[in-house]
């Protein structure tokens, strides 16, 4: 049985800490080559999933006037978000995706079914969950090589879909900026400009 | 920047693809070190989270009596999905829970927020996809301890939060059996049965 060393088990947990969703003002032009893209998306596809159905689809985009279309629905969205922060002056100052500077981006579906799920019968949004797994394995391996990615979810799911032309049969999960970047921020940037504050283990677990 | 090497890089990949979801006869009764628990909690806190909310809660259950009662809901609920496998003779030798074998059991809730999330203005969905997201990264860091985790979703979270005494503020994402292993298999249990195909890359990714 294969086993994991200290040393092993502290640079996953080194590569977890040092994650970051990375946004526009970060991400540099160098483009990703194919291999190193393959391999994060490897890591992808050997999430968990509910009744092994691998229900994920990852829909790769370079093509920027595709990129300008979703830009262009985020800003539309994003300015009705801003008005519901209205009194944060902050929120106007952040910058919250980086759809254009990123030079790959993934939209990553959730196959729906054609059949019933092992798992899957009682809860529904398994499938979903399965292909949330699979991003945060995607983030963590693009992480570990120096690729940041960003997740834009002021989008709404339906228009994305449209602009993709993508069939009914999937909805849409996470919407990915993919990139190397100039740097990963030392901390979340919210925790640092006190948009939240960082939560400790005794605010979240609870023992019975 | 921190950078990672390939080795460091190859052993996140090890770690992702030796994951296993672990079923009750490959658990041990060895007692779970509070300190490694707070480990892999520590990772697991340390996942992306829509508007840096954090919504991640976990109930830590060592309670015999507790996990007895989620068992018998787990057999209820079980019985009624086995019936609609009813041409598949397989299902019902496969077991898809260790409920009472792990010594541990953590049910990870989703906290609705109180206030307006950045990010979560459009996508509702975002504070539970953090959630499990957290969920991702504890069974990574478990996984390179050599403690196995199953995901048992055979459950309706309703019950579960009745048997659990959590109030309407709470949603139940995930309900996690938690212990150190006999063996983590080779390959994921339902493709070494056939149940179901392992999917390549060119099976679920597009480039356009």
């Amino acid at each position: 049985m294969k086993t994991f060393s200290t040393v092993e088990q502290n640079t996953l947990k080194e590569i977890i800490l040092s994650r970051r969703d990375v946004r526009g003002h970060h991400f540099s032009k160098t483009p990703l080559e194919r291999a190193i893209v393959e391999e994060i998306l490897t890591c992808a596809i050997h999430a968990p999933s509910v009744g092994f159905s691998q229900p994920w689809r990852f829909l790769m985009i370079e093509n920027d006037a595709t990129k300008e279309r979703i830009y262009k629905e985020f800003v539309k969205q994003n300015a009705k978000a801003q008005a519901l922060f209205k009194s944060e002056a902050l929120y106007s100052r952040l910058k919250l995706e980086g759809i254009q500077e990123a030079p790959l981006n993934i939209a990553v579906f959730y196959k729906k079914p054609e059949k019933t799920i092992l798992g899957q019968t009682v809860q529904k949004k398994m499938g979903e969950y399965s292909v949330v797994c699979a991003i945060q394995n995607l983030w963590l391996s693009a992480r570990s090589h120096g690729i940041g990615i960003g997740w834009v979810s002021i989008l709404r799911p339906k228009k994305v879909k449209k602009i993709l032309n993508i069939d009914k049969n999937y909805a849409l999960v996470g919407y990915l900026c993919v990139g190397y970047v100039s740097e990963f921020l030392e901390k979340p940037e919210l925790e640092t400009l006190g948009w939240e504050t960082k939560k400790n283990l005794e605010d979240v677990v609870q023992w019975v």
